[in-house]
């Protein structure tokens, strides 16, 4: 299968991409080659697909059920309950209405951890997007909950092997500090190294998480994770809004990778706000995460671009902080690199996730900067195509299936939360 | 003219809607009636039209011209050149395109103030939507400036009058304690009084300009105008950002109207964030503004909803605060109130300002609460239809001239900034 997209704006100049495969094979003004899908690329952009580091996508369902709640009500009397009666199957049209949402609004490849992840794998599978995919690992340190936990995720990680499908790739899970031992902690770790893994965590999203761990373990979460050996490049900390100067220093001599999620952390009240330009300043990559769409609601990376680079200045009271250029390599290429995938970038050689831009919408013009009219006003309907590793998910804004996929993931979210 | 929109989702109830003229005439389960045009409201949601209570419209023209920079360095290397050669050309064709944006997001009513306002009102009147305008009104503390400005109103709202349009109305536009003289704003005050007029002021952005208005007047902003007799119910302040209690109380005893700008303050750090709890439990109207495209970057009410009720439980470190439906009610009904327009609400009598909202999206699904959908995930993409002053602008995403609007435009912010 081979793919010419013709006359469209990239990097400010008007090109031809081909694709063969999974794969950017040529860009040039003007490619002369027969392939089997042209599109025309007048009046759009093409730029990298959005890689969104951290969600959980299935809690589509959950969009709406519970707002403007203190946390602990919201999560005990909405979510748990609700979670308790979880099946695969809701988790299965949760993702695929995820998947949905995010290939309308620009995004190929997102890092998911939540419960029945078959589920998610048969949505991502079916969908055509790129996904790292990682079991929630919990064991409230009770020893029953570990070994569930630890043959969960043996036995999810075998199953990813099985589908032998080279967009979907398998992490671990470890929720958080507060909810996992040191033991199984250390598991991760080892597990993690012995299968070439990536390690997906939530890492000092409160304050009330790093009393807790000093509370407990008479030490701030990153430096108690520093002295059970669990820190390491293959670790992708999630929120890191409570960090100190030391503990940024710490996770930067172990070259862990930081996922921010502004609307995420506001919306929930983690009080404070993350410190980009001390966690930049240490080497660290930084790249962008919607959450789950319980806790922001959507799973648009425009819009999270625009958050994280507003809200960074209006915290920090600094307008030159987190550049609209910054933030789309957050999106993009940033993200890329925390999962190991050879994309993030349109360049020959990468794997051909590309999404294309209509600039004809009045939100789109004028055009003195593209990169800013990304970051600060467009949206994620202004994503007229989507292609991932090669094919192509949407034209013309058309998904395949996409009413159903309305109809059934509704049905279930209102049976599972009357259920 | 008569219009029907059958079946349409209102307040969580399938329901005809019947428009004559300008006014909503009735609602009703089942209208039997002939109207002139019917719309079809299946898998639709009718919202009131949006009022964005602060922006510059024209401001469109520098959408993405100079981000991410010092306020001041911003202001005189970028902006401020570039609107000394502004013509009532540019800014016709600059509010043109906001007009077309503010269709294809929800928008029915603005609140503008700028230079060349003839521009825009000649905009206004051919788009079709509502709006209060105000010439800018400056004079830094000169006397040929304080006379040319008062000229420049009086001849303005003169132009407003022979315009004759109920859609358009004037407003007076005094810039801002540090670039309008005493004698000015006390003029501004009597001249409002005289002609009915209300008046569109920037009040407290920043902590410079309460400490330029200490240092000038010994007292703070609000103390000053209360001093000098310029607040009442007429009075619009947008920004109110660096309000003290003492402060609230005053402007709560004249009624004064207040607007949020989240996404403008935030992305200019103008430090500190909006008190609106304060502010609310002292029973001011407070309603919501984009501000310009220079600092926001676009005109999308949906988003300015999610960055005000998201950003507040972020800085305010409370997530039970500015609930979605208190966000959307600043959106729409209290925009209305603070314009003094019998609109915000789709209730019977008042105008037909309406949006028709496709459901059928996946940020709009589940509807577990479709207020919430409404702030926290939708976007300006999501409104199919919309209505306004009885008149259908938009109709399945179309706007008539469209294409030529977003060619002149983008044409002229070129030349503008070029020339």
């Amino acid at each position: 299968m081979s793919l010419l997209i013709r006359n469209v704006m990239l990097n400010g100049m008007k090109r031809d991409i081909y694709v063969e495969g999974n794969i950017i094979e040529d860009i040039d003004e003007r490619i002369k080659i027969r392939a089997d899908k042209v599109i025309d690329g007048k009046n759009k952009a093409a730029i990298p697909g959005f890689v969104n580091a951290h969600t959980h996508a299935a809690m589509t369902l959950f969009r709406g059920y519970g707002d403007d709640m203190e946390l602990h009500e919201w999560l005990q009397n909405k979510i748990w309950p609700a979670e308790a009666k979880l099946t695969e199957k809701d988790v299965y049209w949760g993702t695929k209405l995820a998947c949905l949402e995010m290939i309308k609004s620009g995004t190929t490849t997102f890092n998911d951890q939540y419960w029945f992840m078959k589920g998610t794998a048969r949505a991502v599978n079916e969908m055509g997007l790129r996904a790292v995919l990682a079991e929630a690992f919990i064991d409230l340190f009770q020893r029953e909950m570990a070994e569930k936990s630890i043959r969960n995720t043996k036995r999810f990680v075998r199953f990813i092997d099985s589908m032998n499908n080279d967009r979907i790739s398998a992490a671990i899970g470890p929720h958080a500090i507060y909810s996992v031992s040191k033991e199984c902690l250390q598991w991760v770790r080892e597990f993690s190294e012995k299968n070439n893994l990536l390690i997906h965590f939530h890492l000092s999203e409160t304050n009330e998480e790093n009393g807790i761990c000093k509370r407990k373990y008479g030490k701030r979460p990153v430096e108690y994770l520093e002295e059970i050996g669990f820190l390491g490049d293959n670790l992708i900390a999630a929120h890191c809004v409570w960090l100190n100067k030391r503990d940024i220093k710490i996770l930067s001599r172990y070259n862990v990778k930081i996922v921010h999620n502004p609307t995420s952390n506001m919306k929930l009240s983690v009080g404070g706000f993350f410190d980009y330009k001390g966690i930049r300043s240490e080497g660290l990559i930084v790249s962008l995460g919607t959450d789950g769409c319980a806790s922001n609601n959507n799973l648009d990376m425009f819009e999270e671009m625009k958050f994280a680079a507003v809200a960074q200045k209006g915290f920090k009271n600094d307008p030159t902080i987190m550049s609209a250029l910054e933030t789309f390599k957050m999106a993009t290429e940033y993200g890329a690199k925390t999962l190991g995938i050879n994309a993030g970038k349109i360049e020959i050689g990468k794997l051909a996730d590309i999404a294309l831009i209509d600039l004809k919408r009045p939100e789109m013009l004028p055009m003195h900067n593209l990169v800013s009219n990304l970051v600060y006003s467009a949206n994620g309907s202004c994503v007229d195509t989507l292609i991932c590793n090669g094919e192509v998910l949407m034209e013309n804004r058309k998904v395949e299936g996409e009413e159903e996929i309305l109809e059934k993931a509704e049905d279930i979210a209102f049976n599972l939360i009357s259920r």
